[in-house]
């Protein structure tokens, strides 16, 4: 096990109604004037959005707002919302949404207490010292963020895709999470949160450093109620448990608990945003037809996290002669069966890609993420274009 | 799923020698004059005490010692500890060792700012709105204080074990742990925390709570990465990796990530206190005791659980015709048989109590903790009295 550091401060709120403390969580975290960043009609048309501002007004707290933000969250809207943030002396951010929403206030709330320009925290030539606290409404179990200190942001000029990780200084103060507010997402988005998830505890479950049992054993229960739940909110998109475990699983999935002491992969997330990036399909669909390539071309050269994943997460048990190999592949099958049973694609063709420009991908990839990525296995251009040409 | 609120804020510094950064981070949490707790001689014998100081010392920052803290901890020693750091005008606490140590902290740290007596917090009087800053640098993995926003001291006057629960306010600030730190730990003592931690999973996953597939998941992963790690720490004091696995399974078993959204049980625990302060045993091998004789009594009125740990946790596959009554039986045998695997005692008898007395232990427990204890199934004082005599 390696050396890490874990430091999750987030105050999780969970349950019913729970948004209804969102003034009085922002005030426990000293907020006064508040930049509420949103995406589309769903939160205006569900009330959510009254509700929060009610809230807040019940604190005698001022507000202002962001709207608008799209999945695939790009630059512009991030400069815009600094710019507003300056002007109208903000000092709290608050999402209310999922991801993107999330990912844009991080980007906002880095970005108002610099002099540079924002992008230079997302390229690398800056680190993060101080942000702005950000607050989070949940309202789409998916990439999270409403855990993490990490944001990612798609640049226009290039259709760049980049991720900004950070150890504390954009996780959010708190996350109010309401599973009530995830009953009307529609199946699609519902069944691309999961695989988004799975595949974030796949990223770091697939690693290369020994003796590390205690966090394959979480990774593993994550991964596995994960599995017993989805079917579930499929089914009965209002079945209130169901929906909390989906929930609550996305925290764990993404706030670094299934990655301690050990060396992460996260090649399947950056072959993915290539595609997310130059195509706009939605990152969780991206990631199911992805995350099955990956594993089918790295299950040839160390089969063996593979074959574990496939025993102890998905049950398979191993036949007479059964190679570590056979059993990595047996678990991708399974993997692929259930992705498709929850409506989920598994080729590029199922995604509505024909004929993917894989030369750009594999030059866009390596361009913006490296030489070799992935820590499982380091995959140069070579390796990454075969993946790609798994996935047509 | 119950609401709840999850709030695990520690930062934590895991590895090989980071109990050099103890000054750095008490620097970042604000610290300036520091009253260091520790327990007895081998913290001085080892070297870790001057290494901490040292690494306070590059900071530049003055500290004073309170030590000879012993299992078990009293309050007298936190009275001593509030008078010195008043004396002193200390602003930051450092527990150096186990589970005693650090209670013994967070009883300093939320009594110096308190005017009346630190106590009436433990008895419930008070809830504690301030305290000083804690800091661990850990020793001993077994009580998950370091993780967590409890204490448990013992009132010399009439032997009274009580509990302090806080959800945030007496959280260590951070929590530097180096597995190689307890390379030197008996086996009785690697054994007991082994046992605490294990009990504090049980205590909450036996739960009335439907559905809580996630809780239940990782509270399953932890408890199976503790049976697989501990036969090795115990074969080989020195192995790093096993160590570090059991190290930070205790925190996770602690921190409250295994008991999200239901409720808890905890009767185990009330019924060990009573154990210990009146015959001081260690807190872990009087868990040994405990834990299969509540889990037996329990079985017989509710054995879903029970059955539950049996078939997930370890493994049994159920026969044609087995009960949950049946499953829940062959799970606690094949618990006892682990316990008994590691040194730890199951009857009184191997805990060194003979002719316990039972009615003194059912007295002083519903005195302190009321007529009915427990979550899981409700006890009165006729079913803890059997549950003493199972244990005989």
């Amino acid at each position: 096990m390696n050396n890490f550091t874990f430091w999750s401060p987030t105050k999780f709120v969970f349950g019913k109604d729970t948004e209804t403390r969102t003034g009085e969580l922002v005030k426990e975290f000293s907020g006064k004037k508040v930049l509420i960043v949103y995406g589309g009609g769903s939160v205006v048309r569900s009330g959510l959005l009254e509700r929060v501002k009610k809230s807040l007004d019940e604190q005698g707290m001022n507000h202002i707002e962001l709207s608008g933000i799209k999945p695939n969250p790009t630059d512009d809207r991030v400069y815009e919302g600094i710019e507003l943030a300056r002007n109208e002396g903000i000092d709290f951010i608050l999402a209310v949404g999922g991801g993107s929403v999330i990912d844009t206030a991080k980007g906002i709330a880095c970005g108002v207490l610099y002099d540079g320009d924002f992008w230079d925290f997302y390229c690398g030539k800056k680190i993060v010292e101080k942000a702005l606290p950000v607050g989070v409404v949940l309202t789409i179990p998916a990439a999270g963020s409403e855990g993490s200190g990490n944001s990612v942001i798609t640049k226009l000029d290039g259709l760049v895709k980049l991720s900004l990780r950070t150890e504390s200084a954009l996780r959010p103060k708190f996350a109010v999470m309401n599973p009530e507010l995830t009953f009307t997402l529609p199946p699609y988005q519902t069944a691309c949160g999961i695989v988004d998830m799975m595949a974030h505890i796949i990223e770091r479950y697939f690693s290369t450093t020994p003796e590390c049992e205690i966090t394959d054993r979480v990774s593993e229960g994550v991964l596995k109620a994960i599995m017993a739940e989805a079917p579930k909110v499929m089914e009965s998109p209002c079945d209130y448990d169901a929906r909390a475990n989906i929930m609550w699983s996305g925290t764990l999935a993404h706030n670094g608990v299934c990655g301690t002491g050990r060396v992460e992969d996260w090649a399947s997330h950056f072959i993915e945003h290539e595609l997310s990036a130059l195509y706009d399909v939605a990152h969780g669909a991206g990631l199911a037809v992805t995350v099955p390539a990956w594993m089918t071309y790295v299950a040839a050269i160390n089969p063996s996290k593979g074959a574990q994943f496939a025993e102890r997460v998905l049950g398979i048990e191993r036949c007479a002669g059964d190679s570590d190999h056979d059993m990595a592949l047996k678990g991708i099958a399974c993997l692929k069966d259930f992705f498709r049973s929850i409506g989920m694609p598994v080729t590029m063709e199922e995604l509505g890609i024909k004929n993917a420009d894989i030369d750009a991908l594999v030059k866009n990839l390596h361009l913006h993420k490296g030489e070799l990525i992935g820590g499982y296995v380091k995959l140069s251009a070579a390796d990454t274009k075969k993946i790609y040409q798994l996935m047509a």
